[in-house]
């Protein structure tokens, strides 16, 4: 019997769905509007069968990473404490049906005694070591909540989750800056530079978010570019916050994410002097299958 | 005939008066919540009317500060440049009628090359420095718009913005901390100071913005105390910011606010061993009185 892996990522805004085969092909993806946000109490199970039950035969083993196994999602699966590898992540996985429907956890950390948390990151950064063959490296995973990771002996050792998407729509959108910025305007390069430049003088971020605000007074900003530079001021405060604290300096740098936002970092980190290699989201289903690999290595191998 | 003087201070949200007689006493007092953005384009001499057309007899001058001067407000009375003392402030009064209703102007400087602004606080300042008899002294005006002054040879040198104010009502109003954040709860000293510790340590905002979320999940912090370590966060980080620019480090430093946040920046600014005195908002009126004494020295002197 062929074994097929379900790989589910079932976020706070949309669920999306990979069948997979041993060998770690993809046959089939379905995405929906369906984050557990989404879901009412009570209602996953029915949700579940309702987008993927035609796909869960008897062969299909089914792995699900993200916020579904929250608190607010299907079941909890509490965090797995960092350093944490793909071996602790194994035997931690939260079984809604043994051996066949399984959460993935999330990680926790404490930096300087405060926690921080991952659910849903940590299996595209174990994607990625798959994919790339390595242990030793350091991530970033830009976002609503981005997350920069480091890795050794091929486990995440530490972890930091900075708000910056959530931050960029808030002052774009309902802060005094939006009077005067065009939130979907398209990305300017040569702005968001000038933002990642003010963002590295001295003033801080509660500082520099006004800038915005009195370039456009002294018109030396438009609605049309403020977008990207507001962008530019957040992402270069993020980078400076993170490239400070303690990393593997020597490892090397990944962006993990969707195209808009690589491209973004990309720019930003050269900027800093800083070179990193871009990686598409797309390696959640890298892996997920990897889990499901490392759970039955004989069921799922590589042709 | 003895002078009087009606002293309005038209900011973005309330439009507030005081009818002071000539030695500098306040007769009586009128607040409306008709800020600027609540008045309709060409509207202002009429709600000016309506609101103290009673009070402008032929001996009444009237003096008015904050966003009344700006461009979306009754006429611009374009900034004036840093350094700027009260002999340019009464040099560049926008004149609605002449000598009789004057708009005082704001203030711009530049920071690392980059503007910014200041409108309504400059009238506060020169009424701080008239009431105090000092020339030389910092300020820090906590609000929406947190304001950081430096004054010497009594005039305003420098200054910077800081959006406190409006970062925290985002972040615990609209962001996901609201979800275990009652904003409304009762202000918590030792939860504060939690929170402007966390903002000293590496990091930075959009890294540590993030613990009111993780602390929450680890249930180290519950609703009614997140808003008090939010508060904490944000004017840690201000502090941190505005005290690492360039200060008259020699000169005392003033709070000028309304009580609230007076006392939590008092508070604060002990954690960070530094001593301030501090002042009330009302001190408004007196720095529009001066400006008339200025103005009119015959007209309104102390008795």
């Amino acid at each position: 019997m062929q074994r097929k892996l379900l790989a589910v990522d079932w976020g706070t805004s949309s669920l999306r769905g990979a069948l997979m085969s041993s060998d770690g092909m993809i046959q089939e993806k379905r995405a929906f509007p369906q984050g557990i946000l989404q879901v009412a109490h009570g209602q996953f199970q029915h949700v579940f069968e309702q987008r993927f039950g035609d796909w869960m035969t008897a062969e299909t083993l089914c792995l699900i990473s993200g916020m579904a196994g929250s608190r607010q999602g299907w079941r909890e699966a509490p965090y797995c404490p960092a350093p944490c590898g793909f071996e602790d992540i194994s035997h931690h996985l939260q079984w809604i049906e043994k051996e066949r429907i399984g959460l993935v956890p999330g990680l926790s950390t404490f930096n300087d005694n405060t926690p921080d948390v991952m659910r849903g990151e940590e299996i595209q950064i174990f994607g990625a070591l798959n994919s790339l063959q390595t242990g030793t490296a350091q991530f970033v995973l830009p976002g609503t909540h981005s997350k920069w990771a480091q890795v050794s002996g091929s486990k995440i050792t530490a972890f930091k989750t900075f708000m910056t998407g959530e931050f960029y729509a808030l002052l774009s959108q309902h802060s005094i800056l939006a009077k005067t910025c065009l939130p979907d305007a398209p990305w300017k390069k040569e702005i968001f530079l000038d933002g990642i430049i003010q963002s590295q003088k001295s003033g801080g971020l509660l500082h520099h978010a006004f800038s915005a605000r009195s370039l456009a007074l002294f018109e030396k900003l438009n609605p049309a570019q403020s977008s990207s530079y507001i962008s530019g001021l957040l992402i270069g405060e993020e980078i400076k916050s993170a490239a400070s604290g303690p990393t593997n300096s020597n490892a090397p740098l990944f962006i993990l994410g969707n195209s808009q936002l690589t491209q973004r970092y990309a720019c930003a980190l050269e900027a800093f002097g800083m070179t990193a290699q871009t990686l598409t989201d797309e390696i959640t289903w890298t892996g997920l299958w990897a889990l499901a690999s490392h759970l039955y290595p004989s069921d799922f191998k590589l042709s």
